[in-house]
């Protein structure tokens, strides 16, 4: 997979993606990654890539050209990758529309700034905008890392357990159940006895319990989107009293 | 405005937190943050802060100490801050959530890395977990990243112009409406003339209607949340057939 990020602040990219498990992947070449400076694309004899948008008083908005520019030598003699421009007005990212972008070959991604990029650049380059949440950001640069950190880690090879990641919250909708290292005791609190006690059976019973607690209590209108059997409906009910 | 970050991998959050509208804003003191190395906070002799859950086969989980040594080394003979623990388990964060903890003064933050940390932790010292969104992460490094991101912002004195957000998405529940800036033609397509007529009232309420066809198209959810006039709806209905 390879992916190509145009932004105005490579830098703040670069450090992240060279590291953790994300930077290991990318030494690993299970996925290639380069981030481009918009600012280098602009012919304006000052460098600028923004202006004050029409009919408002405040803010800057990033100019068509630069980013046009940009993508186009980005871009020359390949295969025209699809586009992301990550914005509040897109779609909001889930983990199903991570795993399809994980079988993509080539992702653009657009990341804005200061008060986001004119209209028609939207319409020109892009296929798709995501939002990674209902909150407002300085810029698109974190919503870029996070996209490219849920996608990496789906990516064969990145995580040292291929089926890590299997078991993890949001794969079968319920919230993981609480997990629990050495030692046994601390500050007088012990590790449920049925974890140490060797009965998988019992332990895959329980937790699949907890799962569904934490996710009454934590998430409650996660359950909604799922099918549960007449026995999770029992767990959940012993638990949380939803008419309250 | 305080803000602790206790992880195993500060030097990928230093970076960002240098730079940019944040960084600019921790140079003025608008607040501080300081990240923390849980690593430095172990007393095991190999300097390990991991190991494997009980009956678990894969995966290395945060065990209490370090963490916990972190939290009372930092926080000795200050004020208990509000303890965030990033986690895939938390409520999901919204703009609303962002601005009440833009009003605390202490915040510490944990973030979370491999298959997360010994619930015992969670127990003893977390007051909130945060969720950024619907999607697996490698850790809460980045989670960490976009909620200081969304917080500082709203500080006073962060962004250049104090109302500068006001407007912006999710604060009054509707999406952005389109934005322009020069040139007033590019690739034939040409800014819409109503932004050219300087006539504030009409394009004030130009932008209220492509605030709502925007909205209508991308994330028609947002809109169950609001109270719309009649003229509101009838826009709506001009341009979206939700009987589709």
């Amino acid at each position: 997979m390879n992916i190509d990020i145009a932004t105005l602040f490579p830098e703040m990219l670069e450090n992240y993606l060279s590291q953790s498990i994300v930077g290991r992947a990318r030494a690993k070449d299970i996925f290639t990654v380069k981030c481009h400076d918009i600012r280098a694309y602009t012919k304006d004899k000052h460098r600028r890539v923004d202006d004050t948008p029409y009919s408002e008083q405040k803010g800057m908005l990033m100019q068509c050209d630069p980013i046009f520019n940009c993508f186009e030598a980005v871009t020359e003699g390949r295969e025209r990758p699809h586009v992301i421009y990550m914005s509040p007005q897109g779609k909001t990212l889930t983990q199903q529309r991570c795993r399809e972008l994980a079988a993509m070959d080539n992702i653009f991604i657009l990341c804005g700034h200061y008060e986001g990029v004119d209209e028609r650049i939207i319409e020109t380059l892009v296929d798709e905008e995501i939002s990674i949440g209902d909150y407002v950001l300085t810029g698109g640069e974190l919503p870029a890392l996070v996209l490219v950190d849920s996608v990496v880690r789906m990516l064969e090879g990145t995580l040292s357990q291929p089926d890590c990641y299997e078991d993890e919250s949001h794969y079968n909708g319920l919230l993981e159940y609480p997990q629990y290292t050495r030692p046994e005791v601390w500050h007088d609190m012990r590790v449920p006895e049925i974890l140490l006690s060797g009965h998988h059976a019992n332990i895959k019973k329980w937790r699949h319990e907890q799962a569904l607690i934490t996710t009454a209590k934590k998430r409650p209108e996660l359950l909604e989107k799922l099918e549960l059997t007449d026995e999770d409906l029992a767990i959940i009910h012993k638990v949380v009293d939803f008419n309250k």
